[in-house]
């Protein structure tokens, strides 16, 4: 499924998408099951927690939604009239894994990591699909970084590679907006990756029983219609379950937790010449099976 | 006022410290308003985020309790008969400052930094006073480093020096453990510093009404009763109001957020011979006028 986390009339909801129509599952249920709801259904974060219960019962509500046709009840928005909202809002933490991808290694001219290299942002800098990528004061360089975000389902630690599905549960699109100067000027990259509005997320989160192939996905990126990158997942030198293993050896993931699996080629300080963002640019990414994810610049 | 959060028969609770007894601040509200007590004396977090009139409640409850003078009512235990908790468990952020004690830079032999290092560690390394330091199997130099922890109690963006205290909750004691191999092998430090049980946090969270200064107190770390860090907060290299402000330029800070001022001389790498902690080594931090965070260190 397609699960959203949107704005309408004042109030944050919870919601699948089908088509290009969105609807509040809190009051699906309730129109299904004599006016009751779990709490589960308030937002993402909670339903994600509640576990693969939460979700079956989800599955039977926009199953019984498409056997009854009615596409016209009161808890049915058209995408066009809502307000979106990042998919997750409150991750517990956001792990980033830097120079995964081998071509943007080479445009850096620096070897493949031996092991990923792990890096985070701050869940303060999420925003949506629509909100503006602001440009701080403190930089000259802000840089775009398409990237395929995993989201946790289940928590854990000592997760095997062959267990690491299990503990997924879908996938978005992150644009990893990175001031380089700071970044580089650093030396830790935590601030450089952090700045507020620099994690543009979403427009959904998408169940992984959807997602054929995680490692199999087209993914591109354009600033104001021109393609700056344009690679496939199946280029990522650690896979996702490599990554999660990897990890949870130290370290406990938790429900809602989000990976962002790295770049491919093709981001803007690596160019000849240099490409930044900068007041008025529109940036795109679109991943397949997942959607678009837009977002303008604004100084 | 001293916060506590800790376990008795199996139940989570939010307190405040008297001397030796922790009062259940919950059960406190209902004994002096008639059965009443609101959602915020449910934990920490939700205690900081109710901003200035919830402290002024709890403060009023205070003061009637120290003038009922009743200290065998049922809300009240020892503190020898509860298991203390990490005073806050969910902070959004972590927020660390690297190199922040002259000394401490003298001792790595690097020049002191321009501006505030800043790196970050994830909320699920905290652990209370009294748990264990986890060593992990990825590391062969788990070190220790004393820190005055800030606790941020309004959240904001762009606060000048001037205005920073009244962004501030209040004080307690962290221990950045960290695994040095792993820190610099990786060279981003957000890895080798969150390893699990990583953030020993606690045993208080003092409120800053009660801390005259907080750029002057002693803080000292020990192992096994050995004096291994022995420094005061006032030879910090950026004040506290100054690394706030400088955060706030770019970030919005939320309630609850940690920000660990960094750590003086006297860390185990840096040390001739090398010090790296070991199973069964017990390290203990105290930190004038907030009290002292012990932990124990197993395999």
């Amino acid at each position: 499924m397609r699960f959203v986390t949107y704005e309408a009339d004042g109030n944050k909801l919870f919601g699948v998408k089908l088509e290009d129509t969105v609807f509040d599952l809190y009051e699906l249920s309730k129109e299904f099951h004599n006016g009751v709801a779990p709490d589960f259904l308030k937002d993402m974060k909670s339903f994600i927690q509640a576990g693969t219960d939460a979700f079956h019962y989800v599955t039977e509500l926009v199953t019984k939604l498409e056997e009854d046709g009615n596409m016209n009840a009161r808890f049915l928005r058209k995408i066009e009239d809502i307000k979106l909202l990042p998919p997750i809002e409150n991750p517990g933490k956001v792990v980033c894994v830097g120079n995964n991808y081998m071509d943007h290694c080479r445009e850096q001219n620096v070897d493949p990591p031996k092991q990923p290299l792990i890096f985070s942002k701050w869940p303060t800098c999420i925003i949506a699909t629509g909100e503006e990528i602001e440009l701080p004061e403190e930089s000259k360089q802000v840089d775009f970084e398409a990237e395929l975000a995993v989201v946790i389902g289940k928590g854990g630690k000592h997760i095997s590679e062959e267990e690491a599905e299990d503990y997924i549960f879908g996938y978005t699109i992150m644009n990893d907006v990175s001031a380089r100067d700071v970044q580089f000027g650093d030396g830790q990259w935590v601030r450089g990756k952090s700045f507020d509005t620099f994690a543009p997320l979403g427009p959904v989160l998408v169940s992984k029983d959807e997602i054929a192939n995680p490692q199999e996905l087209h993914i591109k990126l354009d600033v104001n219609g021109q393609v700056l990158q344009d690679s496939n997942t199946k280029h990522m030198i650690f896979s996702i379950p490599y990554i999660i293993s990897y990890l949870s050896k130290g370290f406990t993931f938790e429900p809602g937790d989000i990976i962002a699996t790295g770049t491919p080629h093709g981001v803007g300080v690596f160019r000849n010449p240099q490409v930044f963002l900068k007041g008025g640019d529109v940036c795109t990414i679109e991943i397949d099976q997942i959607g678009t994810l837009q977002n303008k610049v604004t100084e």
